[in-house]
């Protein structure tokens, strides 16, 4: 069972359509949403993660999803965990080894305690239970925990089977220098990628979020391997301000649908409850960052 | 399929034990829990709620917990949901339906919003989906959402399968002569008995919260009904130090689940990571707390 | 300048009374109320806390305050700051200094940092600017900031004008023990009594908050100092239900200052904007607890 | 005494230098700083604000601040409050009208509660004790408090003296679009700049925010009026990547600070305790960021 680290680049998070009429899931969006990443070349995708709404999924629905994402594209995947603690945990990861197989790049969990040594002994169990590798994500919008980077780091030295780390606590740029610095494991932005470049700048390995325009990531990410900051700030500028606007707190996720609906990749842009949908007094705005950016796509 | 409110009185909220070597589920110190909750004359026990730890069990780990709660006692059940979002709630009620069948006096599920509007149509349509009575538990702590108790009014109003509400919104006696005032729902206190006699004064239906003395809520509920504020007080006095002993943040539960080892009901007091357990400090007073309870009871 | 540690026993804190018309410092009431504390023979007085509502006031407010108290009662005063930056907490520690002189046994102020060096250094330099001794209040519910009780105890070791902890991070008995056994310093529990049997047990030096019958908080600590627990439970017994009641989440100390009204030791009740009022649903309750409380004193 | 609303456009928020060694405030950099504000011609500036570190300064060092600020420039002056309670807000705006006189654009105090109708009434009192027109900020990550963009409307629409409100509440482009639909009252958007150009597309009259690029603000305010969403974002892309940066959390006002010290407009960056101080980890990237912005105003 593999325990590699994760290959650098971007992992295009994604997304969980419904039906606007049903609110099921929508497998057939789900596939061209996948089949848009693969097109565009990203690395891996992440599947079930906050951005994929798996929090919302009743189980045979997280199972429909990874089924649908195996068949669509020949892509590593990473798959997220809902639940904080280790007996459910196990549960899903053992869905996801289950469907998932070979292609398993990694199993994403939340950090959930501030104290290293005993977020070192549940990974070690994690893994020894599954023999998956694992994406520790440290997220505490999403969380309530806070860890220090130094912690973080402590507890990764600690856990051989550690494939990435998912830096999602602000300030992130200075956490993810002090995690590559102290560890050899990669380490991946998200956030929608508001601190991209910085992050990249940081020592991180490139971006694993939720982009309407995940061309956006790859272009900045391929650039700075290739030229460094002045290519990567060349490569992104066009498309930070859609970032931003994307990255409203609590309606980013409606917000993001929506662009993705706009784009055609996805049919309908429902999220579910208690997940507010797009404020209508955003719509006009959405258009004018879409056109700008199509403007450079083309 | 029945939506009677719950009756008053004290609901045991059950803890799950687990052993000490494996920390597997403890069946054998479950049952005996359960038998003595129903030795004790509690109205109903409530299963896989937050003091039960059902965020830390997998699914299979739920479903013996209830297997083994239904057999040991002829009471009525309320059973917890973990999730806070529709799906995976109706998945949790399906699976206490399937095996509580009857015996099953409501489910209970979280305030996920603060919008009345967006709760009451969850509600509605969960209770659409399965038949089940609906206990509303509004417990920002845990949620990290919160409701005012008028919205909260609000909701409730809307939603016919509401059997219950269950308060632990500090301050919770406030909350709860909002909500008697304005809806017929029986409202019950949690957070350990801390404030049991002011919110049975502010219109309570009684308690369903853990302690290690349950008889101590029933004592306070009983006398409560029978000789109001005096005999409530007379009766629940000796047990107010342990229960706000026991009220600790954080370490509330493990101190609890020891508290129960140390009378004899569960062979265990492990609680599951990333839960911190009773810290050694307390160890003595736990002791003389028990002690001076104990000599009441006795 | 003193930096004697605060002597054991009971700090009273000390309530500033509005009038009901004006809401300006009702300096009668404040003077019969310090005048109370005195007679029941409490160690010292601390003012201008948080319950204090010393947030709520003008500079010439607090110097008024101080003032009366002052002159009231020959009594050591422990003087709380509402900045939580070394500039503006050295000017209102001059001006504590300034009215108070020789009386004052401490000035007050709040963890703002989870760093312990970080809190030592400020400490330090806030003692050297000023002489004054310093009563360490860690409170995060107040001021949003964390740490942890080692830490917590680290800061201490490195300032030796620490005069006292007044721990209020909950749950507050095990950090006690941990302050207590890794500083020389008295450590006080406050958070209105709820925990002061455990605290005591914890090795606090006693109690420094505000409750309406103080009577009840130096029964308790003289009572524990004299024969132990079990002393000490029969002491503080009678108050419990009261000390609960008052101790609720955001109205408490409107609670509070209505109680201290029935009892005749303030003339108004209110609370200034924007804390809330007690909610009339608690009128009754309320005056079931003092007339039970009463009972006992008398 | 004026209450006219504040003139649309950039509002220049101050920041307070300090000398690196003694750590006073530094008069000299606070003029030049406020000069080169007058310079690029911003509307006025904003002083003694969360990013003019108030909670940080005695009142002592207000009032100096405040006197530089008068001399050095001809522009109107927001002046913050920092308490956040009706007596001692009283007493810092008139230090601000004593000082400032008529060039007194407004007093900006924080939203301290959730209830529209006492937000208004304490909005009303201050008005009639003062004078002062209000400039009501809201930013709940500062003040624990969170309003609904609907209550918050409510209030303004019930007090007469509010000159704009300060919307710093994410998501804010939302908040401001039912803010100016629903009030005449102009809104200004903050937050380093990140939503600038979402702001105004939602009605807002400008930035009132702390960036070390002002210049750039100004680009995008003149240009959205001059020629809306194409213009704007034409002249603000080029800044973002620094907006991004300087926003990060906890150590943004300390990256800013540093900023200007490189751009020579003032000479030291320390930020006061407990603020921490920009991680050495940025220092690389920050000098990027600043190169390429250079590169554009050139």
């Amino acid at each position: 069972m593999a325990a590699d680290p994760l290959a650098p680049g971007v992992w295009g998070v994604v997304a969980t359509p419904f039906t606007e009429s049903t609110q099921d899931v929508d497998l057939a969006s789900l596939a061209k949403l996948v089949g848009h990443y693969r097109r565009i070349g990203v690395t891996g995708v992440t599947v079930l993660g906050v951005f994929g709404e798996a929090m919302r999924l009743s189980a045979a629905e997280k199972r429909a999803v990874l089924e649908v994402v195996v068949e669509t594209a020949d892509l590593p995947i990473v798959v997220g965990a809902s639940s904080t603690s280790p007996a459910p945990v196990t549960e899903e990861v053992e869905l996801a080894t289950d469907v998932v197989g070979d292609r398993l790049a990694g199993t994403m969990v939340q950090v959930n305690t501030p104290d290293p040594e005993l977020l070192a002994t549940q990974l070690n169990a994690l893994h020894a239970a599954t023999g998956a590798g694992l994406v520790v994500q440290d997220y505490p919008l999403v969380t309530g925990v806070s860890i220090s980077a130094a912690d973080l780091a402590s507890a990764v030295e600690q856990v051989e089977s550690v494939v990435a780390v998912k830096a999602e606590a602000p300030p992130t740029p200075p956490a993810i220098a002090t995690l590559t610095a102290r560890t050899g494991v990669p380490v991946f932005g998200g956030l929608g990628g508001v601190g991209l470049l910085d992050e990249l700048a940081a020592g991180s390995a490139g971006a694993m979020t939720g982009f309407s325009f995940p061309e956006g990531l790859k272009a900045c990410v391929d650039a700075w391997r290739r030229g460094g900051y002045q290519a990567a700030l060349e490569a992104y500028l066009r498309y930070l301000p859609l970032v931003n606007f994307e990255a409203q707190a609590r309606v980013g996720l409606a917000i993001r649908k929506e662009a993705l609906r706009r784009r055609g990749l996805i049919a309908g842009s429902r999220v579910r409850a208690p997940a507010p949908g797009m404020p209508e007094s955003l719509e006009k705005q959405l258009d004018r960052h879409l056109a700008a950016v199509e403007n450079v796509e083309n």
